[in-house]
């Protein structure tokens, strides 16, 4: 008996239009045994390092041999490629803008391929919604065993892109930025235990944490910890420091958001 | 074997409450092997002109068979029918408000019925949340492969309603009107490309297309061909004109929304 | 042949970030075969009576079996324990806090266990992601048809909460409170049909609602039969009286939200 396959979403497509429902149908209509598995659709409209990490934190979590597919497509209709990734244990689909590469980097024995096979496309291919007549068609197709040999050839020149780079400015002091705010408002920055070891340990040196005009100068474990009304760093459950309020928003107190500049300053 | 059954779902209910959850509930706990898809539940509350829109961009990519059930409902509690309608392909369950209606004429072969053959619907039936306690119920039972004849008798006087026709006013202008705005912030107007074919053509005709006060001037074949800050007009994937922006929001740009008037003035 | 399982979540969680798709992956990962329905996701942040109030209006429509996971969460980290619940008829996986109280009080036969056996959480255990770590991982293990005393000793010091109660404060003067309000804007109100049985029957006598700065003062039987314009009270789909409007929002209409007073007075 064939093992059940999972296809997931993940665009900036929203929930509010017809989109994600049509391009289920695609899925369905192609392999009606898979079962497709929403990530989120509120990606940022065109934002690509968004996309990337969002499908970085989930895809590690579901069943080998799941098909990712991730649509955030500012290039749709232009020259840019759709291809697909395989790794030792997942597939991913995607435009070749660098939406992958987040999680292609944590992956082992990554192959590419560019997705030149138009026999697996939903005909005719629009040119505004590639969602439903490239990608889905493609992630169904391909849920039903083919090999990914068979849509295109193996490529070594897709697009990758990081996430922007902790600055080491001096001795004890680390730049660095906010890259996602969460629904709680906890501020999801791009610093890492690599990055400042010492702020991760059971007692952390002093330090202070600039956040826009506000500082920050205590750690916590959990957000329970948190004193009312205090804004603490903590270690995200996806390996960043993030910023939190225990049953508030970190965003708000601070005044701060996507973008906002952090600088950490201590005995490091 | 018999084949995997589907049943999509379209509402104004939106995804915040329980009212989702609840309807599905229904469904599994009468067959619990069928697949519960959302298309959308962001239709605008009570316009079953939105709700017509959305389920019949939709409808047509999920496999043979599929049940899609459609709630929007102003009507609750008052005498208006519940109708299944089955074509040559699909089934449908609705409100009778014309919420069907452009779906249905694209289908070949419908049948209309009215469901009353309380039998299948969830005792005691509530007079405030029919989604609940007829709509899902019978989609429940219907998809267990029930005749649609087991619900009830057939009509044909079922309410049936049209998108606002284009108005032809004089030679060389043409007035159409925003059905929609989507999330990206695409106009999608009442336009198609029978109304003005010399647009959709490779070298389309210089022409002028006023949105409120701003004013169009280009076609594009893709949003990736739009100049930065450029609104043109493209064919969208749902075959009506839409007026967009690449990687803009073309609603934003031309303060324009739903019911903004269009016209279009050229050589044709 | 094994009956299909099911799994539904309630949160806080929204649904812009990745921490549902997580929560999914999770779950198939341990067990591929079940199948895991949203009920809502947007349980207002950390407040645990919306979230009891969200889950009791919806479980019981689901297969017997269900595993219903509840994760409104706002001392994830603390020393509140995860327990698991089982009744005649369903499972119930959540933190420790009364958000299960008003499910359990409608189930016979309900004996609770604190989730202590550590096998079936995702290891390491993050201080901030229990709804990935040990709820989901939890709730994976059980649809396997593991017996719940496996996961941890019977408990009966676990946490109830209760709906605000209804202050009869005088004869013939009954005051209430807004719990929620819906995507349409009705007012769900703590107020039932065993307050004041005199509002639900076919003539009631004359009343007086204070709702705000507004008066009430006619009762329908289904939003249809409200008139242009009218705000009235209405025996909603959840046992409770809901202030509605026909086609409208009534929260607007009154100025009215979560926690706004009601005072009804009349011959009773």
């Amino acid at each position: 008996m064939p093992q059940p396959r999972f296809i997931t979403l993940t665009t900036d497509f929203g929930t509010s239009d017809h989109y994600l429902g049509t391009m289920k149908g695609v899925v369905y209509n192609i392999n009606s045994s898979v079962r497709v598995v929403d990530i989120s659709h509120a990606v940022e409209s065109y934002d690509v390092l968004d996309g990337a990490l969002t499908i970085a934190q989930a895809y590690s979590y579901f069943p080998p041999k799941t098909i990712h597919v991730v649509v955030i497509d500012p290039g749709v209709g232009s020259a840019r490629r759709p291809i697909l990734a395989r790794s030792e244990k997942y597939l991913f689909i995607a435009p070749d803008n660098g939406v992958l590469s987040l999680a292609l980097e944590r992956e082992q024995r990554v192959s590419v391929r560019h997705i030149s096979s138009d026999d697996y496309f939903l005909q005719p291919v629009s040119q505004t919604f590639h969602g439903r007549d490239i990608f889905a068609a493609v992630a169904g197709w391909l849920s039903t065993g083919l090999e990914p040999a068979k849509f295109g050839h193996e490529i070594s020149d897709y697009v990758r892109i990081s996430i922007p780079a902790v600055k080491h400015a001096e001795k004890g002091r680390i730049e660095g930025v906010v890259l996602k705010v969460d629904k709680f408002g906890n501020l999801i920055t791009n610093i890492t235990a690599q990055d400042i070891p010492e702020l991760f340990v059971a007692q952390a040196p002093p330090f202070k944490m600039a956040v826009g005009k506000h500082e920050i100068t205590s750690m916590r474990t959990s957000y329970a910890q948190g004193a009312p009304g205090e804004v603490f760093g903590i270690l995200g459950s996806m390996g960043f420091l993030e910023i939190s309020a225990n049953r508030g928003s970190a965003a708000r107190s601070l005044e701060a958001g996507k973008g906002t500049k952090i600088v950490a300053t201590g005995k490091w």
